[in-house]
């Protein structure tokens, strides 16, 4: 039997991709600028999606600074211009020269806040009561005896439904998260099967890619390095500002020729993720033997931090103050992001009977 | 003392004014498509609306079909598609000729759901808990023993929010609404004011315009006219189906020759609102004398319906099968609608720091 060329081209694909079409594997990462760049991030976040990245190099990949999220909680011009820019130079120099990936302001694509509401008709009011992010917050309201939704406000409760129009409008198939997001990728596919019952072609549903080695980065102060516990190392700073801020973080308080721990160590942790092996078993060796004190290695990680970001840092700090040039290179990106979203947007309105 | 130019012009205006700039009276209407325009539609909004039109010519006038409104609740392509052209010509068909009117799909403009994602942002949930129409559904489930959301989905929870962006997107001042929708103006005047700490250029405070006397329109049934209880007497429909509709209208059982009690009869009042004042007068004359019965009263209301309704329905039914012709006008309304959407929305975001 001799199949048509189209036939011989369908049965490549399994049943799934025939049912939503055949879509091309599109990774999607959203960057909320809420401050400025630190070790957890690059660890958490950065580092993992540039190893995907490299590793998918034929797979689409949308990078978005979700600044209209941040405005959920920062209400300041200033402070928001500042850190959309710092968010956008990072990761546009941690990613320079990686193949195949788009880089766009949220605010800057139109559409995604029309499949927002869109996404709002289709997704039952309960499932944002069981946000675990909301829940958090109405517990604390709760536990000091006010008001439930106390300082709450409608875009907090609603981000989740913002969440998955992000998602779904470039139609991503993988979305790579920590562990603790799952849920919100959950609530998108829950979404998109109400909504994709409407539809004459259906948006794919698309699956969380959970990050779950990522190691957990520790604050100067032993909590997660996190900006709401103010005790985070931030890479973008002057070297003066990162040698103040790394001499604060906490050690125990042995003695210079003591031997060191370098198991509950936070310097010798963060120094491992950044210095070559050679270097790591030197400071292992010099732990052991007690013939360096947290001064010294707390110096030596400063370098290796220095070292690790040189590249980073240049590109970031040439970045940072030719905003022009920020704005140059996300706006090349953008007519490609903008098709995707044009036409995206059209073919659901169109299935609504809400074509323009 | 001699003023300046600018100086006398600046008199003229209220401290109100002066604070917010000066705003040119704007009026803002939206209508959602979710049914076939009946007589309660043309008394309780139409033929006020074209009132205030008509009164106020130098006034801007912004007319809008709330189809991502009608979303919530409708979600067959083809009804969509239906009722947002029925709406569209029937609006068109009333306002032909009143100067100074702009007609426009919610849907065509982007701009209104970015501002609703802002506006998410800057209105508490607490303020949405408390929506009359929210909390209506929620007892309506508590009532049979459900869970408070059951059935609810996030389009309705959040769409005093939609209206807001819908009012404040066009510096909108004045909006004529029946005294059931008070609240919704409410909530919007209450996100303004959250909003406006945050702009250089504050937003005008909308102003409902309450129109307390329009007439109660009963359906067939004696009940308000509504969708909702399928009693409704479209104006839009053939001879045949308008004279099928009108013989269904509840009357008492009096016998032919004897007086009718025309204050008690439907088909009396409805008579009276398109009839001119000689037909009422002779009406209400064979109702006391009892020389009419209800069948015939019923043909001279289908009479009088038809004639009033005469140059809007010949207009509607020359628009309804060209949905081309109802896009064209729209689309003339469209660029000036746009370059305020787009104005102002630049306004705002520049003011939050998310400046594209």
């Amino acid at each position: 039997m001799v199949f048509t060329a189209k036939k011989t081209v369908l049965l490549l694909f399994s049943k799934n991709d025939l049912m939503y079409g055949m879509h091309q594997e599109t990774y999607l990462t959203g960057v909320k600028p809420t401050g400025d760049i630190h070790l957890g991030n690059y660890f958490g976040a950065i580092s993992p999606a540039l190893s995907l990245a490299k590793d998918h190099p034929s797979a689409k990949k949308f990078f978005f600074i979700a600044d209209y999220h941040a405005l959920t909680t920062i209400k300041d011009t200033k402070q928001m211009s500042d850190y959309r820019y710092h968010v956008a130079a990072a990761w546009l120099a941690f990613f320079e020269g990686v193949e195949g990936c788009d880089f766009y302001f949220q605010s800057c694509i139109p559409e995604i806040f029309e499949l927002y509401w869109i996404l709002s008709c289709f997704c039952p009011k309960g499932l944002l009561n069981r946000a675990h992010a909301y829940k958090a917050l109405t517990a604390q309201n709760k536990e000091i005896g006010h008001d439930d939704d106390r300082n709450i406000n409608q875009g907090v409760f609603s981000y989740p439904v913002l969440m998955a129009a992000d998602i779904l409008l470039f139609h991503a198939t993988k979305i790579p998260i920590g562990p603790d997001q799952k849920q919100h990728v959950e609530i998108a596919i829950d979404i998109v099967q109400h909504l994709n019952r409407q539809l004459q072609v259906p948006i794919p549903v698309p699956e969380p890619v959970i990050q779950e080695n990522t190691p957990l980065i520790l604050g100067i102060d032993g909590q997660k390095m996190s900006k709401n516990y103010q005790n985070t190392i931030p890479i973008f700073e002057s070297e003066a500002a990162l040698k103040k801020q790394i001499s604060k973080i906490q050690t125990d308080s042995k003695p210079l020729g003591e031997p060191l721990n370098s198991n509950d160590c936070m310097v010798f942790q963060l120094h491992q993720l950044m210095a070559s092996a050679e270097a790591t078993q030197q400071m292992q060796a010099e732990y052991s033997s007690g013939c360096i004190g947290y001064g010294h290695a707390k110096q030596r990680l400063l370098a290796a931090m220095l070292d690790f970001f040189s590249p980073a840092r240049a590109r970031f700090f040439e970045l940072i103050h030719q905003r022009d040039q920020i704005d140059a290179l996300i706006q090349s990106s953008l007519s490609n992001v903008q098709t995707v979203a044009t036409a995206n947007l059209r073919a659901i309105k169109s299935s609504l009977g809400v074509s323009c």
